[in-house]
């Protein structure tokens, strides 16, 4: 069960991909995505189409995690966000993922025990959980947060008996992370 | 010189195309891009992005417009509206059609007189602009004015001496409606 997060902005988009195998989750990959400084708005979105793409393409991740939005933010920063953030979502159904958004605070609750983490806790600890040799960009550390936080979520699930299922009913690992992330978080 | 203007939303994306002909503007095509009701948010942004690609290998334009967005929204409305957006103005660029950015204000101007016109007023002097048949739907309506204030920009700078440009410097057809509608818009 391959899982990508995305952390999507308008200047620089995260991006982090992990694995679960047998229980534990361990990291497969992670970067940032800058469209060319200078570059016009829609070339910029174009190229952060063309990459989410890309990283679909080389590590064919079985699904996908991006974070709901909160609303304490400016109409301008929420529209600027908004574009960013369509784009992504866009280009990740475009390939046929599914997509669970997560809430901010899950995200850090599920990484550091605490729903009120601030950025530097939350790059240390996804260090520290994925065993990375040096600390992930902050970009890449948040989008690394919610792929973990997508696969945490998958862990319990499989540690619970859920109601919702029965014998000969079981749906895929992809539909059960799916359902335990949309129920657990909405 | 065959301009798509597009009105992106969340629920209707309007689209218009016209074309500049000798001086005078014809239509070509409009109509409204409607995802599937009831989809999740990312399947119906991809649905956007595919069915603008749809249209641009169709038609052909060689210019797009699409509206600034102003800010008397709320910080809800700018996000959700910003998604549609963000995935209109990726697609759009992705085919390597430059795009302009046109106010509200100077839309309703340049097609009815007044830049406080009643979205009825738009409909109704798209209709009669374009010598339609019937009066097209609201996003359509709206999506055919943005690309008839674009053209109208190119022939204003027809009809004008660009202090810009010298003989043997001249801008191709492309790069001078570019110019103007973002010179005089911005």
């Amino acid at each position: 069960m391959r899982i990508l997060g995305l952390d999507p902005g308008s200047i620089a988009t995260g991006y982090g991909l992990v694995e679960r195998r047998a229980g534990h989750v361990v990291h497969v990959a992670h970067g940032t995505l800058r469209p060319p400084r200078g570059g016009a708005l829609p070339d910029r979105l174009a190229f952060l189409y063309r990459e989410i793409a890309r990283i679909i393409a080389e590590h064919r991740p079985e699904f996908a995690a991006v974070e709901r939005i909160f609303a304490g933010r400016s109409v301008r920063a929420a529209l600027v966000l908004g574009q960013a953030r369509g784009v992504a979502l866009a280009a990740i159904a475009a390939s046929g993922i599914p997509i669970s958004e997560l809430s901010p605070q899950q995200v850090k609750l599920a990484v550091t025990g605490s729903g009120a983490a601030e950025k530097a806790q939350v790059q240390m600890m996804v260090r520290r959980l994925l065993a990375l040799a040096t600390t992930p960009p902050r970009d890449a550390a948040d989008a690394l947060a919610i792929a973990l936080c997508c696969a945490h979520a998958g862990r319990l699930w499989a540690l619970q008996q859920s109601p919702l299922t029965r014998a000969g009913e079981r749906p895929s690992g992809r539909e059960r992370i799916h359902e335990l992330a949309v129920r657990s978080l909405k």
